[in-house]
């Protein structure tokens, strides 16, 4: 019985997982490309502990792939399990509480950065296929592919997989890169939205200048980006990109209806963000809001002086970090165009204005008629006592609409997070009773396989 | 003769004044406490050597002031130069071309922060001041007040006058800690615009977030603080805060056929900046901008991820230092009453929003049929060979009003700065020769001074 493994080697798989945690395998910024291959190496030599015939590490564009494969029965069906070595920056250091890098167990959680997102919750797949594998009842065949860039939006995958097609054939992905509803509303996610990301640059003079002297004859160009960011949307939170709303998916009325019974608390919600109120587009839910509704977000943004007390300049840049969330029809790179034109459009004429657009991921939605969705339901509901709901979610996995495009299948997103596991923020962790329940269900998805296909 | 003087001790004169411009002593920075008390400590040894009879260093609520005095006759006027020996924070450090702290002369300028403003100016009267005192010659008292708080305006000088107002009697305050139109046009400033200056903060969950998960119904703090800050102007450039023009003096057509008069290159100027083309209020001209218009300029502007590549993120907070210029009438702390009544106004529920009034500044006017006044146009005229035009500029000198309320005199605002002096702005530097003309100028403004009081 896996409840039965996990006890007896919970110290071995703790450190295993640390071990992961402990490398700042940060993608998003280049100083840190030996942690990636280190991260990289780690997975390899775990997968190999586990029992896979054969682990390689791929190059691709950019970090590498680490990829295993066990042949259990060319007759059976192959499953390949989706997950991510690399983390988000863990900045602001100062709000952390332990240290991003050094894992601890503190209250019953794994603290780190990377603790959920997503080593925490592939390692939990690891841990599965590890115990299936040593007591021989693996049912299928199974694949891994881990790669090392979704926090900055895989931008090598679609290449890789289209050169290694035939290696990463298989019938179903498995990703656990989501979160459910709550610890005791389990919930499966049936769609995710797209992403397109830019940084915008406004210039005015050639240097910082004192704000007195030609203050009020120069545009500031912190002032004229902030014009430019409020004119993103209007009043009531529509996005003010022109024909932005062209391709967006009209849900149906029974699907809002599913939506509308969804269990939620938003006075709970609205204490457990610390918030005075929600807010978004006007005429739609928070759960609309959030899983069926695209967005617009400044991620960052800076310029000027931004020290201690008061300095008095006009400076001569300011930058921003803008994003957009994307829901299914919406392309992100036809946003990116839409930006483009909307951005040459209101930008003034006496200064410089530059829009980059750095990232872009497709949106995806997964039925719930699918057999291998059916052997996910079943296995929730046998590990967690109550059957899952199906749930559109907010984030972006741009890969799993890459699968889908290249590789031709569906992917079955499994997630164990939970919104206090704090991912992309300080404090990242997760609840070790959901590591433990998550690999029972990951292993009891197994069980149920053959039952649906 | 001052120029075979200034021939004779070059070398002291600029070892000297390095010694002042190598100490950091930035005011805004609380890290830099020791740094004022050397700076300080270094004034008061050089008005010693110049033949003050006393120097003091003073201590006031914040940095203390160094007070020197030299006694020539009772019954003659006195005169008192005031200067500030702090400096603005020197970030940002890569687009320095030398290093701040370490003056070099090249290229027939001193580079450095402080090279100008006020090192470089104050240190032009202490060498006037010198030559006069060793060859005999001053034809009135003189005193020297310098502070070191005029880069966060001057927060302990008030009180400071109103507790040594005995000590600092004088009819009438020299200040170079201003700029000339350009080289061949001697100008000297007869009105500054005054300042209120405030930080905006803008909170909406109590850590930063999933945009993906949260985004599109938890308010972003960056969208909210930009919407704010839009919100300060309208399209013509107007400030929107309710009754901020209230108590705008009106200037009269005479004035404003003055202005239309000074010789301005609007073509120059924007080749100079390196900007498409000037911006502001409409209806006014650049010299009107900046001479006798209030303005509203976002100095700094933080929040969220600024850092390499992409990261999604809602974040929690976000920053801004706003400050409007103001012109005579208008009141600092007026100014920050109504700007405190308008974003009550106009901050949504849904967020915090806390602003912050860090400091302010009153505007100042000199009249131009001033004795003193007169006095420095004839010095201008000897040495420059040409009249000085008197000019309204944009910058702030709070303390000029405080001298005007509280000892009651006048300041006459010899500056010698120039536009390129990039002041406040990376590689701050003071031309050679206008540091010798400069010291030329004072020196024959005392020679003046007996025939005009």
């Amino acid at each position: 019985m896996i409840q039965e493994y996990l006890k007896l080697h919970e110290q071995e798989i703790l450190e295993d997982l640390f071990s992961l945690l402990r490398i700042p395998s940060v993608s998003s910024d280049a100083g840190h490309h030996e942690d990636m291959l280190r991260c990289a190496a780690c997975w390899e030599t775990l997968l190999q502990k586990a029992g896979a015939d054969e682990v390689q590490i791929l190059p691709t564009a950019g970090n590498p792939v680490v990829f295993a494969w066990k042949k259990v029965n060319p007759n059976l069906p192959t499953v390949m399990v989706y997950g991510h070595y690399d983390v988000m920056p863990p900045e602001p250091f100062e709000l952390w509480k332990t240290e991003p890098f050094e894992p601890v167990i503190k209250d019953g959680h794994i603290w780190g950065r990377g603790a959920d997102d997503d080593k925490g919750q592939s390692f939990m797949h690891y841990v599965a296929f590890r115990y299936l594998c040593e007591s021989g009842s693996l049912p299928c065949n199974v694949k891994f592919l881990l790669e090392g860039e979704e926090e900055i939006s895989s931008p090598s995958l679609e290449q890789f997989c289209v050169e290694h097609r035939d290696l990463l054939a298989c019938d179903y992905v498995l990703v656990s890169d989501t979160s459910m509803l709550s610890a005791d509303t389990p919930s499966i996610t049936t769609g995710l939205r797209g992403l397109a990301y830019w940084q915008l640059e406004v210039t005015s003079a050639c240097r910082d200048l004192h704000s007195g002297i030609f203050g009020g004859a120069v545009a500031n160009p912190i002032n004229e980006l902030c014009k430019l960011i409020a004119r993103m949307q209007d009043d009531s939170g529509r996005i003010m990109i022109l024909h932005f709303y062209d391709d967006v998916e009209n849900v149906s009325d029974e699907e809002k209806t599913l939506i509308s019974q969804i269990p939620f608390d938003e006075e709970q919600y609205k204490t457990d963000l610390g918030i005075r109120n929600t807010h978004g587009e006007a005429g739609y839910s928070t759960i609309e809001r959030t899983g069926i509704r695209p967005t617009f977000d400044v991620c960052g943004i800076w310029g000027g002086y931004t020290g201690e007390g008061t300095k008095t300049v006009l400076p001569a840049k300011a930058f921003a970090k803008l994003s957009t969330r994307l829901v299914p029809h919406q392309r992100s790179q036809v946003i990116g165009k839409l930006m483009e034109e909307y951005v040459k459009q209101i930008a003034p004429d006496y200064v410089q204005v530059k829009l980059t657009y750095l990232h872009g991921a497709e949106s995806y939605v997964c039925p719930i008629d699918l057999p291998a969705y059916k052997a996910a339901e079943a296995a929730y509901t046998k590990v967690f006592g109550k059957r899952p709901l199906p749930v559109r979610r907010g984030g972006s996995i741009g890969v799993v609409a890459v699968f889908e495009k290249v590789l031709g299948v569906k992917s079955i997103l499994m997630g164990f997070g939970l919104e206090s596991d704090a991912i992309h923020s300080p404090n990242e962790n997760f609840p070790l009773f959901m590591f433990r329940t998550g690999i029972e269900t990951i292993t009891e998805f197994y069980g149920q396989l053959k039952n649906y296909l």
